[in-house]
């Protein structure tokens, strides 16, 4: 069972085991020291100082973050270098506020058209520090970035206005599976698409010093070549979802919520007050219901509501009494994160202590 | 065009029309007002100090909230009539607090258990008001409640205790769907199941002063008769699951998200710098993909990441060009504003005014 809760608890509440928060940072760590990979893991997973800590201490080499207002927070709480992985739209407002933390961190920042280079370079033309930029590639999630072949004129245009062009990066998001094949799969498209990318840069005289690539589900699929950092966010928790592709046992689930039984309809049906203002609403083809039970692996969510959680149990097995806690496992951890104020740390069924959420709130 | 926005906005942010939020708030007190019904709308949509007191001074009764939280942080805001239309289940900490906005404020609260309504007698025996009570009804959404027989013993039990049991109260959460006549036998369904429930206190010599229903597709359903009390929530925004079921039309539309194109990798897609972390990702049958988009209805989010949405246009229609603001209508109103700190109010493209979000993270 993940992380027994402690009695008397008011919900709802998120609650980290920190033993199994620390096994998975040095788990990574090490996974990817012991095969040449830098790691700049992703913050929008925690948001949380102590987690940043925890993963700078275990020798990653800086953050990644997705909005300047991340950035912002995590320069507060002394993180010295910050890699904006998005094409961030610079309006005067944001060019003001990316111009200060240039002048007070080791920045890198995404690129991704000729205009996006175009403002960035505007923005920080007399930082104290050289912004980094790299490029970001589409390598087969249809998002954000440019194919690989178009590298090098963004590079090109970002390089013309005097900024610092290191290297390129790409998010396997198609990387999400149940089929470990395709993981396989996007870990290949990956590697190629940056290479393609990384060529396109040096073709035009660009220097290609990162190589930036990596989520949680593909980043153990890598073999050193091309890629040369990686940047997972989900593994420090993991999640239901981790859960049902594979990529994560039970008891590497780092992070639940707590909930307690309000109404317990009939035998087969139990309700939390928990919903999707605690947990969120996401909700992958690759997952039964709306979070995983671990203390009742065989009951479905089957409804989420804002404040409620409507479990069915099958036939037979016997569910929770009115008033009990029940620990709920979200589907996608960086939700629920975003939605809190503070993680509590348990172990030993007690609360030993209270993570402020630093970057809550910080999407802009 | 659902509210025109202010050129250089910091996105992603949320933006208020405040005429189509008045209209949209005094067309329902008149509509309630003049068949006769009562109007303690539903705050948890907006959870904001503003609009409670736009609702308040147009007639409501009070508000309805769903939990202590938000109950707590409309009390410091003046609001002194609240109903916690939840069936909350009373820890030591959230007795002690709900004990303390009995002492303060005309506190009513929702009870579907026997140990729920002991537990909440327990709490307030000595408050200096009395708290009323409302037995919650399962009316044929599944979530909590009794069945509407069984709502005399859960009464008898919170008289017993010394509460003041006033009534009953449903949600029609089955009353949502494309099918206008399925919000009509909702509606039929919800005055039965309180018409039964209602039955069953008088018979147990319990007062019934209060029966409480609606939600804001079932809320024009309503004859005079069983109910007298409704609970609308989402009407004073409405959204893009609102204007697919047809409870509201495009220039009923008073909140958007405001987002940037961040990137355009193809003539017919384009990517906005907003997603889950801010749009919220509910997202139920009726709804074509992630929002709805005033500017490109044809357009169809087809994906939302946590901080991109992917925004495919069928052929021939013109996307924006990168850098342009574009507004996103949220699939569930309630979502986005639980997300944010604060909602900017704008008149004629300009910002006039910034409401917090009164009671964010208030969800415990």
């Amino acid at each position: 069972m993940a992380i027994p809760l402690p009695d008397g608890l008011t919900t709802p509440a998120l609650v980290v085991d920190p033993d199994v928060l620390d096994r998975n940072i040095s788990r990574m760590a090490e996974a990817s020291q012991a095969r040449g990979f830098a790691l700049r893991p992703h913050a929008k997973t925690h948001k949380c100082a102590q987690i940043a800590e925890r993963q700078l201490r275990s020798g990653a080499r800086g953050l990644s973050v997705a909005t300047i207002g991340e950035a912002e927070a995590f320069a507060r709480a002394g993180v010295d270098d910050l890699f904006i992985a998005y094409p961030v739209w610079l309006d005067a407002g944001k060019a003001q506020r990316l111009r200060r933390l240039a002048d007070v961190v080791a920045l890198r920042v995404g690129v991704e058209s000729v205009e996006g280079a175009q403002r960035l370079g505007n923005a920080v033309r007399d930082s104290a520090r050289a912004v980094e930029v790299l490029v970001e590639v589409d390598s087969g999630s249809r998002r954000t970035g440019v194919q690989p072949h178009a590298a090098g004129e963004v590079g090109k245009a970002a390089a013309d206005v005097g900024l610092d062009v290191v290297g390129v990066f790409t998010f396997p998001g198609h990387g999400y599976g149940h089929d470990a094949r395709a993981r396989e799969l996007a870990a290949r498209d990956e590697e190629r698409a940056l290479d393609e990318a990384a060529q396109a840069l040096r073709e035009l005289g660009l220097g290609v010093r990162v190589i930036s690539g990596g989520s949680t589900p593909t980043v153990g699929r890598w073999q050193p070549g091309t890629v040369d950092e990686l940047r997972p966010g989900v593994y420090v928790f993991n999640d239901a979802t981790q859960l049902a592709i594979g990529t994560c046992e039970v008891e590497d689930l780092a992070l639940v919520a707590a909930a307690t039984v309000i109404s317990v309809p009939a035998p087969d049906r139990f309700v939390l007050d928990v919903g999707s203002k605690v947990l969120g609403s996401d909700r992958s083809s690759w997952v039964t219901g709306h979070g995983y039970l671990p203390r009742f692996p065989q009951g479905t969510i089957t409804a989420l509501w804002e404040h409620h959680a409507v479990v069915r149990l099958p036939e037979g097995v016997r569910g929770p009494r009115l008033g009990s806690l029940v620990a709920v496992v979200p589907n996608h951890v960086c939700t629920p994160v975003n939605l809190a104020d503070e993680l509590l740390v348990v172990r030993d069924r007690e609360v030993i202590d209270r993570w402020q959420v630093t970057a809550r709130g910080a999407n802009t």
